[in-house]
Parts: structure tokens; C-alpha cells; sequence
């Protein structure tokens, strides 16, 4: 399972929260109302600076959690030690000893593009269940989705040319390098530096050399040498010392490459340079010889250096894409929308009891959303997305339209098969297809989405204003 | 061991790296130059936007994972199956399944306080284990100096006033989160909301509610009550309808709180309001009540609130400081300094073997740095920091001088007991008191560091110049 689901930790998941989750947990716990049911929904407010779009992502690692979080023994202790739970008796903690996640759980695939306020997705569960989980699943799919949304745009901007995730020396550690490398797969890349990622999730994974390897021999042309003879494929890195004069001395010796990599200087000047020497080479030899670039790079740069025309056929992309450096967070929230009662009268008949659900809503100030648990309908016109309509999950489906939201987990079972990670990618590029050209553009940034809400909502909203 | 070291995640360390640098590796090995030692340098060459300094940090895991580092059959099994690898022979894996790393190791202590340029870890090793080592060093110092130099700026900011790190569930994964707490609290922060850094760190931990507590009872004020019976030190969470409102509420209640906590609105109004309320109640019963704020706090915005004297007690700051919004990204690396190799006439005999070292430098353009194993000399004046002198490390000490750099392994075996993290913190705090005040000031950006170099490497600098 582990195996299936990559999960890159499996051990203490369950104190990987804030304290308040344990704290609520009590609190709920000590009033009874640990029967209650809670609905909470994660959804982004506001995509980060100058995203259009939003790719989901980071499902898998939060289902492997739904499935395995569990308190031990030591983790117990620890929290009773705790001057904070000072006045909470032992029977909490002996519900935490047994605890497990039970609820049903409503989600958008992985790879699919949402806009704010779109729920991603829906935990119907008692609700210290539902507020336990909520740290974990938020750190895990705003990440994830924060760097397959950066990543997406990316590849855009690299027009068919391949991208090469190269970021996990500036991830946030080692377990966000491998998550980096993961959501950005999923958004289309063609491979990824980190070779974790290769043996955990089956990723391509390419790399050659860096400078130190050429460094450690006398003479550059040597460590060329010495690496061709076991890595005949390889790509060789020319910018050690003199770019130019590296490429030219590969020429002379006759050494036969696949392909060179530029991570310095003026990549438009030098991959024009290169391509000439390459090309003019006798014999043709290096004709086929490929350029990759590095070297801080992002999707503006791909894009001018493309437009101008720079014959670089593969980039690597390491920082601005691992750490999505121009916004490095992604805002989910994940809020209770709605709670379920034991219907008082029939509460001492567990067989059939009946269930009230009372919508929720929070109205701080600046930071209101729609109460009631939902879905999303996409409409389509000529294959591209036109409206998104948000609808409560009990009003009908309104014709010719897909509910994103698909029911993955069934009072705490699982339901589906996982996607391959490539079928993720693919449904990714497909949905990509059907975004409407100008979100595609790098400054494009909406004043409105395509996106509404069904007339009882509005009613429902409108029952929580301030009066 | 893994307690006292507190690593995250002791599976797959060894894969946890760029795949270049293992197969720099194979060729290494395949060259025959394995018996070659390499000494790198892991430093910053220019500090995040608006920095002016950069506090080290991640040391302690670190070292876990130099100590701990294995190739499993599994995963070498994965390495073979590749592609890549198809004219790399047996040999190299077997070498590969032996691998431990036996390394020298200096290093600046966490907490330390550094410029650009100047080494935070110097390594020497056989090559190929200093190189396979590179990605994990370089993601786990990088993260964690990010977030401390982010916290140690915010913790200034509050000048005195409590700083609790809440970001998890907007770090870049689970394993983020804990690091960016460990990192923060490095820096001098109170605490975390983080339960898994209280456990595996001992770092204090703090949370009370969120907003859904409050919504699942039907009375805002039965919510109060019903979480004060457990946690009658705990904080009122008071923004989830109307804040004002709910503060008379908790007054004319007489529900007794040793806090409240503002997450929303305008902080300066709200807390200025609210200190009113709280100081006038009747019978003075909510005199020594706290007033904590959250958020989207930055250090900016805690500056601006207390110079205009918003009477706030506790900040809690999650996302700015969690991802180092700003600028999320610390570029340190890991270069060649110089190579190690045996002297050949004594090549075979290994008992008597001397070496030869030569030194060595990157010269790709923009990229620029010193050549040699260094040591930072720290001199001070009048207790503050008046400059750093860096020099090859066999040059003789500068008197009235500090080393900053200890060594802490010697041939693959740790030389320390590392400090507990309270240690590291008070360690830290105590530089910070070094630092002339100027680079405390917020909007300080040295356009030169006190940083200089010895003679010697300035001309051994020069023999590198292209000529």
C-alpha cells in the first residue's frame, strides 16, 4: 500500500498538526458531541500572484494519511504531559488510542484545473475526525497543487520543449524536493533531477554532471572523456570554464555527445553560438547533438528565449519551480460548511437514527465563503470549459455537465484504483486542452472566473448575512 | 540516536539526491580517481531579497543523515534497472552497497549568524562520497537557514513581544512544517502549533481553536464555555462572527480567559477595542487577559502595529514565515575548493602515503568564487562584530580572533555532542546582540558585508583569473 500510494512518511502522521486539531478534538469530545457529523471543505480563496488557474494536486499522499493515521502509545504520553491537557480525562485519550478515520471523503481528481473557492476536496465525518485530519491535508495538497500550478505554467511557456524538474537543492527539504518533483510530473514535466522520485513514483529521471566532475580532472577534455566512456548518452556541462571554447575543444577531440548543457551566461547568445558550432562541425557529427539549458530559469524566460528563437531543445528548472519562488504559497482553508445531528429523539436508536444537517458559515470579515456542502458542474462549449456552476450536493445535475467532485472514500473504506502517475499527467494535459486560450497566457490575470453559484446557494448565503 | 538527532524520515536517505551525482559518481570510480579526496564548501553567494544576514541552521540533521546513509539492495536493484547505467558495471554497486560516508566535517555552529561567501560546512572525503552527499546537505541547510533567517527578522520586529510559528498547513509538505518549527524556534520564536516538532524537538507548543469549534455549537458564547471547562488557560478564539461583539459576550458572561485571539479585521483597531473592553470590565477581572493576533502576519506588519502601540501580546505568524513568502529561496552551494590526491610515488604504499593538494575554482561566468579550504575568523569591537576575515585554512590565526567553523567529524565519526535546541536558540540569541545594530534595521541592505580575505587568498585567487 505504501508502495502504491508513495507516501514518503509514514511514521508519527498523527502529530504532524497543529496542537489546536487535539485541543478542538477535546473540546468536541468533552460536550458530547463527538456524534455529530462535521462537512468541511478545502478550497483556495485566491490563487497566488499571476496563476489563472489552480492544478490539484497531492490527493494520493492525503488518502494514503485518511488511511493510516493512527495514534501510538509514546505519541499518547507526550500529549498527557502536556501541561495544556492538563484538565482533559483519560477516556479522551483512550478515544485517541483507538482512533481512526472513518468518514467519507468527495475529490477532484489529481491534475485537475479549479478556480477559487472551487471545493478540491469534501470530508463528511464525526467531526473531531474531520478536524484531526485537517493540518495534514492542507500542507500536503496546498503544496502540491502550489507547485503543479507553477509548473503548468511552465510548461506552457516552453511551447512542446521538454522541462526537467532540477529544484531539490533549494526545496524545502528533502521531502518537499520529492513532492516538488512528483506535482510537477503531473503538470507535464518530462522528468525530474531527484532520484527518490524515480524509485518511489516512477518518474523519468535525467541527469549528467555538474561542474566539480570536470573540475576534479586536469584538464577538462579528459573528464569529458572519462565520463562518455560509461555514459555514452550523457549530456556533457561546457560552461566550467569557457562555454565556447569547451564546445569547440569537444569538436576537435571528437568526442561523440548526445547533447551539452549550458548553466551559465547569456543562454540566448550562447545556445545560438553553440548551434552553429554543433551544425558546422565536419561531417556533421554533431547535427544531432542537443542543448539543454539551467540556470534560474523561469516561464518568462523560457517564453523570450523561445520567442527570440534560441535553439535550446530541453531546460532544466530548478528554484523558481520548486519553491514556485514568485509566490510560495498556496491559501487552502479547509472550513466547516455544515454540521449533521443525531436527530435528538431517535438518538438513543443508533439503527435508525435520522440525521439533521444544519449549513455553517463563517463571517469574519474579509474572509466569507458559501455555507452547505457542494458540488461542481463543469458546462462545456466546442470542447473548451464556458461555466463552472456551484450547487448544493442535493440539487440536481444540470444537463450536459461534469460534476468534478467524485466520491473516493465510503465511511472510511476506500473506493478507487489509483491512477498511474502517467495517467495523472495525461488527464492533466487533457484539461489543459480545455482551458479557454487566454488563461494560458503568462499575464493573463482574470477579474472574474468562469464560475457561478445555483440560485439556492445565493439563498442559502444570503440567510447568513449580518442583518 | 534518531531521537537525540531528530530526523523526519530515516528511509531512502541515500536516493534522496540529484540523480547527476551519483552518476558523477560511477565515474569517479570508473576513473580510478576514487582514492582522490574532494573538499567542498557549502555557502551562500547572495542572501534572500532584503536580508542582511543569514542565520545557519539544519546542522543537527545534517549530520543525522551523514552518519546514517545507505544504499539498500532495493534501491540499488532500481539504479540497475535504469537506463542510464546500462555500460556501468557491477563493481560500481557493490561499491555502492558498502557505501558509508568517512569524511572529515567542519561546520559553523546553528544559530550562527554569517554573510555571503563566507562557509557554512566544509567537507572533505573521497570524492564520491563528498559529491553523493551534496543534494541532501544542500536541501536540508538551505530550508532550514531560510526559515531562521526569515524568523530571526520577524522576532526582531516584535522587539520582545512572543512570536508562535504557525505555518503548517501552509509549509511545502508535512516534513516542511516541522523543519520550518525546529528552524523558527532556532531564531528565537516562543513556540510552535506544530505537535510533532513538541515531540520529536521539545519545542514548546501552543493552539486553542479555530473557527469551526465555535461554529459547531449553535451560541458562539456555548462554545467558550464548553472549551473552557478543559482548557481554562486556553485563548478565545473571538473573530469567527463579530469580534467586538463577542468580547461583551465573554465579559457579560463572566466567562474568565487568560486570553482572546484576533485573526481577522484591522489588528490596530481591534486590539486597541478590545484592550478597552478588557481593562474596563467590571471588577477589573479581565485586566491580565492577553491579546494575541494572527493572520497573514509579516514582520512589516508586527513593526507597524506596535510603533503605532496596538496593545498586542502574541503574535502568531504561519505562512510569511513558514515559506519565507518574501523570498523563498536560500541559493546556497556546494563547490569543489580543492582535490586531494595521493602523491603516485607512494601511490601503492598506503601506510605511508602522502598527499598533494590542489586547489580549485569554478570560473563560469557570474559564478565566481574562492579558491581552497578556508576558515572565517570573526573580530570583534566593543562586543559587536567589526569583521570577518577569511583564510586558507592553514594560514595562522588572526589574533584577538574567533574561528567560526569546528570541526565535528573526523574520518566518519561524530566529535560532538550536539546541543539541545534551547541551547542552539539562547546560542543564536546571543549573536544577534553581536550584530551592529543597522542589520537589525528591516530595510537595511548592506551594499558591502563586513567580510575580507587574507593575502594569500587573494593570490591564489588571481592565479585562477582567465588570463
Amino acid at each position: 500500500m505504501e508502495g502504491l500510494l508513495g507516501n514518503v512518511d509514514a511514521r508519527n502522521l498523527a502529530l504532524a498538526t497543529d496542537l489546536y486539531e487535539l485541543t478542538m478534538a477535546a473540546a468536541y469530545y468533552n460536550s458530547d458531541c463527538h456524534h455529530t457529523k462535521g462537512i468541511f471543505e478545502m478550497f483556495v480563496r485566491k490563487l497566488p500572484r499571476k496563476r489563472s488557474y489552480l492544478v490539484t494536486c497531492g490527493l494520493e499522499q492525503a488518502l494514503y494519511f485518511l488511511m493510516n493515521v493512527r495514534f501510538n502509545e509514546e505519541e499518547l504520553s507526550y500529549l498527557k504531559s502536556l501541561e495544556v491537557f492538563k484538565y482533559v480525562g483519560e477516556d479522551f485519550f483512550e478515544y485517541l488510542g483507538n482512533f481512526k478515520f472513518t468518514g467519507t471523503v468527495w475529490a477532484v481528481p489529481e491534475g485537475t484545473i479549479l478556480f477559487p473557492n472551487e471545493p478540491i476536496i469534501r470530508i463528511e465525518a464525526p467531526i473531531i475526525e474531520a478536524q484531526i485530519v485537517e493540518t495534514y491535508l492542507l500542507s500536503m495538497i496546498n503544496f502540491q497543487s502550489l507547485i503543479a500550478s507553477k509548473a503548468s505554467r511552465i510548461v506552457t511557456a516552453a511551447k512542446g520543449k521538454s522541462i526537467i524538474e532540477f529544484g531539490s537543492r533549494r526545496a524545502h527539504g528533502p521531502q518537499a524536493a520529492l513532492l516538488a518533483a512528483r506535482a510537477s510530473y503531473i503538470a507535464g514535466c518530462a522528468g525530474t533531477s531527484n532520484a527518490l522520485a524515480g524509485y518511489k513514483f516512477g518518474i523519468p529521471i535525467f541527469g549528467t554532471s555538474a561542474h566539480s566532475l570536470i573540475m576534479s580532472f586536469e584538464k577538462e577534455v579528459e573528464a569529458f572523456k572519462q565520463f562518455k566512456k560509461i555514459f555514452p548518452s550523457g549530456y556533457l556541462l561546457v560552461d566550467t570554464y569557457d562555454t565556447i571554447a569547451a564546445i569547440k575543444k569537444i569538436i576537435k577531440s571528437g568526442i561523440n555527445t548526445a547533447g551539452i548543457r549550458l548553466d551559465s551566461g547569456d543562454l540566448y547568445y550562447l545556445s545560438v553560438e553553440a548551434r552553429s558550432l554543433l551544425d558546422s562541425a565536419p561531417g556533421g557529427d554533431y547535427a544531432n547533438t542537443k542543448i539543454m539549458a539551467s540556470g534560474d530559469l523561469n516561464e518568462y524566460q523560457i517564453h523570450d528565449l523561445l520567442n527570440r528563437g534560441a535553439p535550446i531543445d530541453t531546460f532544466g528548472v530548478g528554484t523558481e519551480l520548486s519553491t514556485s519562488r514568485d509566490d510560495p504559497a498556496m491559501n487552502g482553508v479547509y472550513k466547516l460548511v455544515a454540521i449533521k445531528e443525531p436527530s435528538s429523539a431517535l438518538c438513543n436508536n443508533e439503527e435508525e437514527v435520522e440525521e439533521r444537517i444544519i449549513y455553517k458559515i463563517k463571517t469574519s470579515s474579509g474572509k466569507r465563503s458559501y455555507p452547505g456542502p457542494k458540488q461542481v458542474y463543469r458546462i462545456f462549449e466546442n470542447g473548451l470549459i464556458k461555466n463552472d456552476l456551484i450547487k448544493l450536493e442535493n440539487e440536481d445535475k444540470p444537463v450536459n455537465s461534469l460534476p468534478l467532485l467524485e466520491k473516493i472514500f465510503d465511511n472510511g473504506e476506500i473506493l478507487l484504483k489509483m491512477s498511474s502517475i502517467k495517467e495523472i499527467q495525461r488527464f492533466h494535459l487533457h484539461q489543459i486542452k480545455t482551458l479557454p486560450p487566454k488563461f494560458l497566457d503568462l499575464d493573463f490575470i482574470p477579474e472574474t472566473f468562469p464560475v457561478s453559484y445555483s440560485k439556492q446557494l445565493e439563498v442559502k448565503n444570503r440567510e447568513f448575512e449580518p442583518q
